[in-house]
């Protein structure tokens, strides 16, 4: 038998890690850490690496790392894309829990924020079990505070008002929605800076980048004043670090009431 | 000046208190807790009380109760009752504020989950801190593992399926909404059972109470295979215990392209 844990780490604040999640850290052999392709890597590992070498602390652990393929940024079809990414990601984990894992041993993969978000880890460890049940791989799930938790956090705002919904989307889909219809929208993974087209649509941005790290950079304010201020932060911060991570609220001037909230 | 936190501590996990949690509790000088109106109150001031002696171990510290007045839940109109009840709330905590710290103090409450979610105390504070300068209060908020983290972790699943947005919401709101624009739907709050109303919608729920404690209850699959099922854990939860808080997710079987994720 193989136990994997995967183990939500939080977005970038090392202190916002669980209980559970340091208790978990020091039953783990193997630590298996995926570089993500491109800029940043290695800070993102480094970060990692730290929350191991503060926290692991109970008894000896090893690294194995592996570069995650580069995704087709460019495909046509963005859900194809990600998924014949995922494939091969697949492939890549099946491979390193077969080969680097004893039987009996305990393994990890550390992932930002909450596994259950935008990452794929659990879909693929589904998928590897149903594939292969000859490895004899089982795993568990700890939750992690999201960059949307921490968003909030920062701002001191909550998710919504009284009795409204939230939709938590992406960039490419917002850009397909109707500004009338947006009441509370926590907008990932938004390459295209949708948010520009919400200028003049009465909406209010609570945005806010490499949450929870010490360079944290927040704005807030109705999209049109303060959209400028954000296109500067994420030039400036691309071109700093070499990479950035944004994410943001947008949310409806509407009185709750006006409208149903959706 | 006066300091206030408010602390998420989870959705009845102890060990999903974040280490930001644990530091901050450690600093406390006034712990204010909130009893809620109704039955279980006992059972959920025993949790808090529980942390507090496990954690809180670096100061000594007090404990100031207060109850928060009752809602009414037959109300016709929804957000003015919860209005109405949120401002008598905020009164109370103004009060022990003002009372119940000296200047230079630490204060805390205790938020189930993250203050982020359905919570209403950073409108409180905001609103107490805009109507009364003098009383020199500020406060930050911590964030904490939801309910809907550990649906998620406890199911392993994830939120959603590739590119597909989530909407977050309530049982009242989720009884308006056509199911065929139902992909991803969070569901808190839910008094009415509104799931039932999806027996013959194509989708499948992924359901559970009490999570993350010893009293944990999950189910899942086609609705219209397990609301029998889910109705009788309500039913058995309320009257073993006198309360009982669920959490679920609806999820349309309808592949991930076969329509726009919404």
């Amino acid at each position: 038998m193989k136990t994997i844990h995967l183990i939500g780490i939080g977005a970038g604040n090392p202190e916002h890690l669980t209980l559970e999640a340091v208790r978990v850290l020091n039953t783990v052999d193997v630590f298996f850490l995926l570089e993500k392709d491109g800029v940043g890597k290695d800070a993102l590992l480094d970060v990692r690496r730290s929350i191991l070498e503060k926290h692991a602390t109970a008894k000896p652990w090893r690294v194995v790392t592996s570069s995650t393929p580069a995704r087709d940024r460019e495909a046509a079809n963005y859900e194809a894309a990600v998924k014949d990414w995922r494939d091969k990601r697949s492939e890549g984990i099946h491979a390193m829990i077969a080969n680097e894992m004893a039987d009996g041993e305990i393994g990890a993969f550390l992932v930002w924020g909450d596994p259950n978000l935008y990452d794929g880890m659990i879909d693929s460890l589904l998928q590897i079990q149903a594939e292969d049940p000859n490895l004899g791989m089982d795993f568990t799930v700890i939750p992690g505070i999201t960059c949307i938790q921490a968003l909030t956090a920062a701002h001191r705002i909550p998710l919504n008002r009284i009795g409204e919904s939230i939709t938590i989307t992406t960039g490419r889909l917002l850009e397909d929605m109707d500004p009338a219809e947006v009441t509370n929208a926590v907008v990932m993974l938004d390459a295209k800076r949708t948010y520009r087209g919400f200028a003049e649509t009465g909406h209010t941005i609570y945005w806010g980048a490499y949450l929870g790290t010490s360079n944290q950079i927040l704005a807030r304010g109705p999209v049109g004043d303060v959209s400028a201020q954000i296109d500067q932060a994420l030039d400036n911060g691309r071109q700093r670090n070499g990479w950035i991570m944004d994410t943001y609220i947008l949310r409806s001037n509407a009185e709750p009431g006006d409208k149903k909230g959706h």
